[in-house]
């Protein structure tokens, strides 16, 4: 049986009409600030979009039968692709960006939510693109398969089978009988935080725009910003704190947060990845604040803690905020930075990076592989939170992370071609792979991915959805067997 | 049960024994160049330790029982401890070393083949002391207990289990029914090899005291010299290419030379892990060289090709030496130099690393993982060599990658407190941890490892054995359960 491809082509064209209409808040933005030819661009953008998205899946006939799993990762791979597509047009049209390489690269870097940039002077910008560029991110962040079936539940889709391609996370479950019921209360809670966190951004002083896109930036782990320098910009330890605490909250298992809606407070404490994930946070910051402190990096111990706290969130929750210059930090501190962010948020959250819970899984099995090497015909199951664990589920971790060893390993083969220094090969591989978009040295705080040539750049945008989509959902359509017919 | 401590100190005994024995042809050496003092100093150490083994040995009731798999840890970890500290002893009493920490490091970095040194003036030292130093890399490349065994056969223990337990390597075979047989069948390939390359190298012009010391480093895959610059000294493209070829057979598994005494033929190329090593070895060779060549590193194509190969050899064999300033090569070069580095040599031969077959084992692992994913219910098994490989032995390997990722992740935060830059830090602890003993910056070449201070010398000596002894045999001691008597 070959793929259905009509199928496959009609739900891509709903994805792309969804993908115009997202744009239609740019022009509510553009045209409050006056900015007239940007609401324009936008418009001449989202009536081809949406109208040929619309005319494909209308007129496509309509075949039979369901996505399965193959067809699956074959629309959600170009629905990341179509979306950082249409979503550069915007930077060409209005003349923000003005080749379509670097507005690729914006545009991919904002759903992946890498926030990794290639602009300069990010305060010229328009207001209208600034909102899209922190709005793109911010859909991203959720995504884009949970964004159009929370939107659309009639989408025609088995919904389920998607979103486990879209973000196989170990333990994204169903948390209501219809999945399109379980996509709109995570919107929701997702759009409460958001609300919330503009609410205390707005309060303390920012102006609603600024609070709107700090907040798109924090609960989205994204980072980008409306300024060149990001949350350094307000010299505001109280805005740190809020972006810092918002970034945690959002890179927490969402399904957690619905369990605290059921007024289930023991499922919730009872987490074992949520502990880890907390543990492995104050471990961190207390490490490095020491570091910093002891090491003269900072005078007091509280500005030791201020940095430390801050920088550790930031690269644990792969969000990429800086508020101080860590480049200069001693190598213990960027040692643990580096790691964190390899690590990366809790599953079936906003973030990305490795994830606490395949962390976890592998220190369950590497303690086993211990007791097994005294005891060689012990059979003892792992369990987490009481439950034992399917071996198969442990060979898929392992295997995941081996994926994720190799690609690493690729990316920075290719990119040492530009010839940078080590530590900027490597950490620019990291970030942009984990969704950071900040790294060491050149793409350091403050730094810019100009550094690298265009076919990188290009290497770059598809690194970002390969970290974002967890790498197997784009790698599996490289395989020969995937395009084989008969199986 | 508990451990059977009798037992295990009564061999220990013997093995400290034996080596004091080992260090009779140093007399021999130091009395033939006229250094009196340093023969005095070997005599002193002979004697004492020599006798406390075997009194140890002797006296020590003769408990019931062989050696378990428990106990077979505790001998290989405590055996490769004792030769260590013995070993350090000559440094200290000819004065060539003036802390014991330092003797320390350059005994273990022998034992071991790593090849790192404290040392700045190597062509000060005495005769007899360099030959030491190399001749404990020599003994080191084919194990201590395999060296153990070989000389007496009738050390009372199961030679199998102990050679498992220090050479873990996937595919160490029995290749003839006695163990003690088949490790003199591999000893004397192994000396077969070193009188080979030292009758090459003689005839190339060295001193037979300069071609022997080179021999030691090459076959053994250690990369001690005589001299402080190394291989660089003699300025001979013949001599670096002959010590690369010993390197590289001796890089080999040895169980596969077997085959060819037996005419086997081919047995030995169909061998897998030997095609890809050699593979491996090909393609980065090309890589580096036209690398090298196209960076206008080195004006000729023959030059780029022979510093590539030397080097790229040099790494993958985790050997060491060098003949040429990579610090300075692109950021291409230096990476496929890390990557080979971290994947090492074959499996049961002289060489550290993670080793080729473990690396094989996981490429066809992470193939059958796509297919998976597109087939979810498939049962495909995993050949190598048309024989399926059981499902154990691939989760052992996976699981020994997993220690090896902690241990280089834990090992890199203890070693950035030092503070030094994070290139130094990480091919520093990669560097000693798979027995090469040369990084980049400043552990690169000609580099020396007096930039750490003395407790991260003594935890670069443990992680040199833990390398050596590929990770589990050291660390099961620190696991509670070695020690819990009721299992």
């Amino acid at each position: 049986m070959g793929l259905n491809l009509r199928l496959v082509t009609r739900i891509l064209g709903t994805l792309t009409a969804l993908i115009g209409i997202a744009m239609l808040p740019c022009i509510y933005v553009s045209l409050v600030y006056g900015e007239k030819e940007v609401a324009l661009a936008f418009v001449k953008i989202i009536l081809p979009v949406t109208g040929c998205g619309l005319a494909i899946s209308k007129w496509m006939p309509r075949g039979q039968g369901n996505l399965k799993i193959r067809e699956s990762y074959l629309v959600v791979t170009c629905a990341w692709l179509f979306a950082s597509i249409i979503g550069a047009l915007p930077y060409l049209l209005t003349g923000t960006v003005d080749n379509f390489v670097d507005a690729f690269f914006e545009s991919t870097s904002g759903f992946t939510t890498t926030g990794a940039t290639l602009i300069y002077n990010v305060e010229a910008l328009p207001k209208g693109i600034l909102f899209w560029r922190s709005f793109s991110q911010w859909i991203g962040g959720m995504g884009i398969l949970i964004f159009a079936i929370s939107l659309l539940p009639a989408l025609g889709v088995s919904g389920q089978a998607m979103a486990k391609v879209e973000t196989p996370g170990p333990s994204l479950n169903k948390i209501t009988p219809r999945m399109a019921d379980s996509a709109q209360i995570l919107y929701l809670i997702y759009i409460a935080f958001t609300l919330l966190a503009t609410v205390i951004l707005d309060f303390s002083g920012m102006s609603f725009f600024d609070a709107l896109i700090t907040s798109f930036g924090s609960v989205s782990a994204g980072g980008f910003s409306n300024y060149s320098d990001g949350i350094l910009h307000y010299h505001s330890q109280f805005i740190e704190f809020v972006a810092a605490a918002f970034t945690m909250l959002a890179c927490i298992n969402f399904n957690l947060y619905y369990t605290l809606i059921q007024r289930k407070w023991r499922d919730f404490l009872a987490n074992r990845e949520l502990r880890a994930f907390l543990l492995l946070l104050a471990v961190s910051v207390v490490l490095v604040s020491l570091n910093l402190y002891f090491s003269d990096s900072y005078a007091t111990l509280k500005d030791s803690f201020r940095y430390g706290l801050f920088q550790v969130t930031s690269f644990l929750t792969t969000t990429g905020h800086y508020n101080a210059d860590f480049n200069a930090w001693p190598s213990f501190s960027k040692m643990v930075l580096f790691w964190v962010m390899l690590v990366g948020a809790c599953s079936a959250s906003t973030g990305g990076g490795i994830k606490v819970m395949r962390v976890l899984l592998l220190v369950k099995q590497l303690s086993r592989a211990f007791y097994r090497k005294l005891h060689p015909r012990a059979v003892i199951p792992i369990k987490i939170q009481g439950k034992p664990v399917p071996p198969d589920r442990i060979i898929t971790t392992m295997s995941f992370l081996y994926v994720y060893v190799f690609v690493f390993l690729f990316s920075s083969f290719l990119l040492s071609f530009e010839n940078l220094d080590l530590v900027t090969t490597f950490t620019a591989t990291a970030s942009i792979l984990n969704n950071v978009g900040t790294g060491f040295e050149l793409v350091g705080p403050g730094g810019l991915f100009h550094v690298f040539s265009d076919p990188s750049k290009i290497y770059l945008c598809f690194l970002m959805m390969m970290g974002r989509l967890e790498l197997f959902s784009i790698l599996v359509l490289f395989t020969p067997g995937f395009w084989n017919s008969d199986r």
